[in-house]
């Protein structure tokens, strides 16, 4: 079976590239003209039980909250703003109302504190429940984050704490909406994504993205409690803004007490123009190591 | 196992309603601001295996041509133009990638014909394999169609021909993007939807959206060649227009030969203040009667 790295990149050369984009494939979500001032954004994301939940444990309202949550997550990678969401369901025979109703009410709540309206839809019967959320954002044109900005020098940085997914964070995480909207209100950011798949492995996707490498600094990570070094580095779905800015925005950025709406930020390593992903124990170590360690592949 | 209208109405009804919306649940796409002169449309729906196509038998093309025509013809039942696909696909394991381009090769060919951009997409291990395409688009404010425009005496009208669906056309039809664009373009239309779930449940629906009913005459249901009347009112999938327009204005549009770029449209009944479906067997017939055939519930 192909990875999905690979057959995603396939599928992206296999498809035209739009002239008019600024940029489709390959990065949190969709940047498409829209007005004068303004890109649109447009972002799908699917959950499949027994894959990115389990029925038979997880409440209906966090799964209908995650559905919603990742791909508001892929919005506020952007630096954009949630406007609307469409909700297409696979239900299979025999799933009560009461089970989608408390589905949607996980929805509603999250759309609700983001200002998102859920405008439309589709069900269909399937064998297995899956929901594939489709939303659509707006970003200032001047204010628009992608993967591929980050530069030799650079800082990179992440929000939060990196680990705690398994524990049950990946249902009931808060997408990084407001503090990435604060990030790019005040800040120069040079690249973006969230942490999805593991810091490793987004990391490798971010630098890759940008033509650029990375050196971490492995006492830097802000390991989730309870938690360690690897599953910090290697757990998908923490659902963190991993991002890159210039020493003197880095500088700015920590410098504020308060985090970004209180939420901590922490620089974890520097963009090398050299490729591949290094590690140091400490940022004044001489020396460098490699980590086989491989993020989260959820396909 | 409740019915799918049933369980729509449940989910509008629980949903908050944006005021700053044209129309969002229950069209056939969503119609939102976008700038002075046009709507911006969203529409997804979803094909799953073994309840849309069977992919033991269908040509992984037209499962892909499907996906995203499904969505071409929701977008073209509001009088909009395509501009814009994303892709979220559950792909079982052992799937090879050679079906998977396949399915994409379908797609290209058809969004190329309709001028969309695949912009994205999604990803996800599952049981059975579906497609969930949401598609974007824009129309002019003043040429879009909703359900609930219908008045009473206007007359039913629909293009093509009802029931072939099942001999194979539902994988391969084209949507009336074209057609819809030509009668939005040159004449008023009242109330449109795409015919999916079978004549008789689809117009049952865009008449209760209009709070109007409707008498057909049987004698002028443009029937598939090597179908039945019962057939071409019940099987779904035909995706042919069924709108309605002023007697007038529909005059205009059965005087032109060609029908719409080739497109034959039949006029096939008239919207009543009272409500229900009714039946005449030609037009010019008093007797009135009722039939229960049902259209297609797909879930």
């Amino acid at each position: 079976m192909i990875p999905e790295s690979l057959l995603i990149g396939k599928i992206r050369r296999f498809l035209p590239e739009d002239a008019g984009l600024k940029k489709g494939i390959g990065d949190d979500a969709a940047v498409l003209p829209l007005d004068k001032k303004h890109y649109l954004l447009l972002a799908v994301d699917t959950i499949v039980d027994g894959v990115d939940f389990r029925m038979a444990e997880a409440k209906p309202e966090h799964v209908g909250r995650k559905a919603l949550a990742i791909n508001l997550s892929d919005i506020a990678a952007m630096g954009g703003q949630p406007c609307y969401a469409l909700v297409a369901l696979g239900i299979p025979t025999g799933l009560s109302y009461f089970w989608i109703r408390r589905f949607y009410t996980g929805i509603k709540k999250l759309a609700k504190e983001f200002n998102t309206a859920v405008v439309g839809g589709d069900l269909s019967r399937s064998k297995e429940f899956f929901a594939s959320v489709t939303v659509a954002g707006e970003v200032e044109k001047n204010k628009v984050v992608l993967r591929d900005g980050a530069k030799a020098g650079d800082s990179i940085l992440v929000t939060g704490s990196l680990g705690g997914s398994l524990a049950g964070k990946h249902l009931t995480f808060t997408p990084r909406v407001r503090e990435a909207a604060c990030l790019v209100k005040y800040f120069k950011i040079s690249a973006m994504m969230d942490v999805s798949d593991g810091l490793m492995r987004d990391l490798d996707v971010l630098m890759k993205e940008s033509g650029k490498g990375a050196c971490v600094f492995t006492d830097s990570i802000p390991v989730s409690r309870a938690c360690t070094l690897k599953k910090a580095l290697c757990d998908g779905e923490d659902f963190e803004l991993l991002f890159t800015a210039s020493p003197a925005e880095a500088k700015k950025i920590l410098a504020r007490k308060e985090g970004l709406l209180g939420t901590p930020v922490q620089r974890i390593g520097m963009v090398t123009a050299k490729p591949g992903i290094y590690f140091k124990e400490k940022e004044t170590d001489t020396k460098v190591f490699k980590l086989s360690w491989k993020g989260y592949e959820h396909f």
